[in-house]
C-alpha cells in the first residue's frame, strides 16, 4: 500500500517537539513492504486538518494519523476523520471495556469527560493504549483506510507494535529483510570507496550506509516473497561486504560496538577497571548502563587532577613534571597504577585534552592517550581526535572499548 | 506570513533520518512573528513534488523547501519550483561567482556539474552556502514566496541564518520575545496544576510547558510591535510565575538545573569530589562534559563493589554487612571516605539499586541514597525512583546536582 503519515499538534509546529513519530512508523511500514508517500504535519486546528486528510487520502491508499486523541484537545482527530469519511461517532462497546479496565488498574473514577474517549467513528476496529487512555481505531472507507495512533511516542508504539503492526502484515504480500554491520576505526567516504560497487550494482538487496560519530553502519535489506529467497539475497551480500570490510567490522544486527565488546568482557569471563581522566567518567557510565554490570565491572577512577592521578594511582610527579599529564608514559603510570589498586583482569587508562583549552603545539586539543592491559598484553595508543569537547570525549571513549576488543582478541589468539 | 515547510528526501520517508530541519526553522520562524502552517515531507519524486508544492502555495504565503539541490538528485527541488512557478531556469551570474570563489577556497577544479549548480530559477535572489556547494534562493510568484535551502542540516542553518533569516525579519512586523523558567523536584502535572489559571487566562504573553524526566520547563512568549512592551508584557508574567513557583526554580533561561548548579560551584569558588555506585560515573561524566572543569572537579571514585567500596573509601565491611550496600548508613561512611580521601569543599556520594534486578520489598529497584557534604553542612537523602535503569541512573544524577545546589544555598545563608 501508498501510506502517509499525518501528524497532529501545534507543538511540532512551533519547534518544540521533533516528529520522531513519523521516523519510527516509516522505518517499520517499510519494513513490511509498504510505501510511506507523505509526512504531513498540522495544528490543532480542525478546518486545515480536514483539508490536509483528505487531500492525503486523494492519493494514498492508507493515513496513519499521530496524535490529537486526548481529551484536552476535544477529540480533534477522530471526529475529522469521522468528517472526512461520512462517518457518525459512536461509543465503542470494546472501546469501553478496554477503558474500563484501565481506569481499575489505576484506581480512578472514570468521569464523562474519559467515558467520551470511547466514542469512535462507527464501524471501526478499536485499538488498546496499553499506556495511556485514549483509544486509537483503523476504521475504512472507499477501500481507503485510516488509522489513528496517540501522539505521545511511548503510547504510539506500543499501539502500533500491538495492533496496527498486525493489520499492516496482513495487507503486505512482500517480505522485507534487514541485517545491520557496523564498523569502526574507518570513515564513511572511506567505507563507501571500499564498497562503492556494491552499493550501485543492485536494487535487490539495497545496500545503504549510516554513519554516527565514530561509527559507520552498513544495511542490507531484500525484497521478496518469501523468507528463504529474502535471506539468500540478504546473505550473498553479506559474505561480500564482510570480504571486504572485515578488520572494520565490530558487529552485526542490533550489537554495534559497546554491545559487542561488553559480550566479550563477558564471554572472557574477565573484571574490568578504569582510570579516566579527559572524559571524566565516560567510560564508566557506558560500561555500567547496561543491566549486570556489576558481573564485570568492579571499580572505576576519575583521577581528573594531577594529585588525583599521584594520590590514587601513584603516578610518581617526576612522570607529570617529565613528560606533562597527557603522555605516553603518564598513560603507563595510570595504567600500573590501576591494576596495583584493582587486580582486574582488563585495566583501561585514559588521559587527553578534550578541549577546548589546554592544547599546545605538541600535544593539541584532542590528543588522547589511551591504555589497555589485560594479562601480558599490553597497548598503548595516541589519539589525535577532531571535534568539539564533547566529540573527543565520545571518540575516546568509543576507542579505548574498541581497544578492549582488539585485546581480547589478541589474548584469546595468544 | 502563514509559512509551509517542504522537505525534500526519500531517506526521510525510509525512517533512517528525523526531520530536524522542520524543527530548527519552525521554532526560528515563530520566534520571528510568522506563523508555521504545514511540515510536508515529500520523496525524491518530481511528480509528487509538483503536487505537494503546488497545494502548499495555495494555502500558504511562502513555501521553504529543505532537501533536494544536490547534484545527484538533478536538481530536483529547483526545476520543480520553477516549473510550479512557471519560470525558467538562468544561470545566475551571482551564484556563479558564489561557487567560483567556493572551490577556489577548495583548491579543486569545478566540473560541468558544478557549473550547473549555478542555474536557478529565473528571478530569484541566490543565498550563499558557506557549508557546502549548492546555492540556494529565495523567489516569489504572485505575491507568494518559494525559499529553496540545503538539506544537510550544518549548509540548512548557515544558510538560513546567514540569509533567508533576514528576508523572514523585512517581512514581520512584530516583535515575538520568549523567556524560559526550568523546575526541578515538581512533575509536570503538579506544576500545571498550579498556574493552570495563568496558562489559560491569557493570550499574550502565552505561556507553555515542555516535560523531560526530571525537568520541567515553562515558556512565557510576547507578541508585540515593540521590544519594551514585549519585554514588559514577558516581565508581568515572569512574576508571577516565580511567585508561585519559587521553591521549584533552578534555572532561567539557557540555563537549567545543570548550569545552574555549576555556575553555583564556580561562583562559590569550591572544589567538587564524587565517590558513585549505581550511577557508575554519570555524575562526573556530567560534571567534566564542559569546558573548564578543571576548576571545580578533582577527581572521582566509581565504588561499583563492596570490595571497591571498603578498599577505595574504607566503608567498614560491617556497615555494608549490617545495612547492606544500597543505606543510609553506607551512603554516609562513602561520604566521609570520600572527605578524607580527596579534601574537596563538596563532596556527593551515591548509591543505589539501578535495576532491572537487584531489588526486594524494602529496597524496591529505584532505591537511591545521595549524601552531599559542604563545610558543616550535611545531608543524606532517600529516594524512591521510577523508571527503567537509564531513566534511574539519570533522576540520580540530576538530584545529586540539585542537592548540591541547595547545600551551596543553604551555606551561604548560614
Amino acid at each position: 500500500m501508498n501510506i502517509s503519515i499525518l501528524a497532529v499538534g501545534t507543538e511540532l509546529l512551533m519547534g518544540k517537539t521533533v516528529n520522531t513519530n513519523a521516523t519510527y512508523l516509516s522505518e517499520e511500514i517499510n519494513a513490511l513492504g509498504h510505501n510511506v508517500l507523505y509526512h504531513l504535519t498540522v495544528g490543532d486546528n480542525p478546518g486545515r486538518l480536514k483539508t490536509t486528510l483528505e487531500f492525503l487520502l486523494e492519493i494514498s491508499d492508507m493515513v496513519i494519523t499521530t496524535g490529537g486523541l486526548g481529551p484536552t484537545q476535544d477529540d480533534l482527530t477522530k471526529e475529522t476523520i469521522a468528517r472526512v469519511l461520512h462517518k457518525k461517532m459512536s461509543r465503542n462497546q470494546q472501546a469501553y471495556k478496554m477503558m474500563v479496565d484501565r481506569f481499575k488498574g489505576f484506581n480512578v473514577e472514570m468521569t464523562d469527560n474519559n467515558v467520551k474517549q470511547a466514542d469512535i467513528p462507527e464501524d471501526s476496529i478499536p485499538m488498546y493504549n496499553q499506556k495511556g487512555t485514549a483509544p486509537g481505531f483503523i476504521t475504512s472507507y472507499n477501500e481507503k483506510f485510516v488509522a489513528a495512533l496517540p501522539g505521545p511516542p511511548m503510547e504510539m508504539k506500543h499501539m502500533y507494535q500491538r495492533s496496527l503492526k498486525l493489520f499492516l502484515e496482513e495487507h503486505s504480500d512482500s517480505i522485507i529483510l534487514s541485517e545491520y554491520i557496523h564498523l569502526f576505526g574507518i570513515g564513511e567516504s572511506s567505507a563507501e570507496a571500499m564498497i562503492d560497487d556494491l552499493v550501485r550494482g543492485q536494487s535487490n538487496p539495497t545496500i545503504a550506509m549510516y554513519a554516527k560519530p565514530g561509527q559507520v553502519s552498513i544495511r542490507v535489506t531484500a525484497k521478496s516473497d518469501t523468507m528463504e529467497e529474502a535471506y539468500g539475497l540478504i546473505q550473498g551480500s553479506l559474505d561480500q561486504l564482510v570480504e571486504r570490510l572485515d578488520k572494520y567490522i565490530v558487529g552485526f544486527g542490533e550489537d554495534n560496538l559497546i554491545d559487542t565488546t561488553l559480550g566479550d568482557i563477558i564471554k572472557s569471563n574477565r573484571s574490568i577497571s578504569v582510570a579516566e581522566s579527559c572524559t571524566g567518567g565516560l567510560l564508566a557510565a557506558e560500561l555500567t548502563a547496561r543491566p549486570g554490570a556489576s558481573k564485570y565491572f568492579d571499580r572505576g577512577f576519575i583521577t581528573y587532577s594531577n594529585d588525583a592521578k599521584h594520590q590514587m594511582l601513584q603516578v610518581p610527579y617526576e612522570t607529570i613534571d617529565n613528560f606533562g599529564a597527557v603522555s605516553e608514559e603518564c598513560c603507563g603510570a595510570m595504567l600500573e597504577g590501576l591494576y596495583g589498586q584493582s587486580f582486574s583482569d582488563i585495566c583501561v587508562t585514559i588521559t587527553g585534552i578534550a578541549g577546548p583549552g589546554g592544547g599546545s603545539e605538541d600535544k593539541p586539543v584532542g590528543t588522547v592517550y589511551i591504555g589497555v592491559l589485560i594479562d601480558h598484553y599490553m597497548k598503548i595508543h595516541r589519539f589525535n581526535f577532531t571535534g568539539d569537547r564533547p566529540t573527543v570525549q565520545k571518540r575516546a571513549m568509543l576507542n579505548a572499548l574498541n581497544m578492549v576488543r582488539q585485546g581480547i582478541k589478541a589474548c584469546n589468539n595468544m
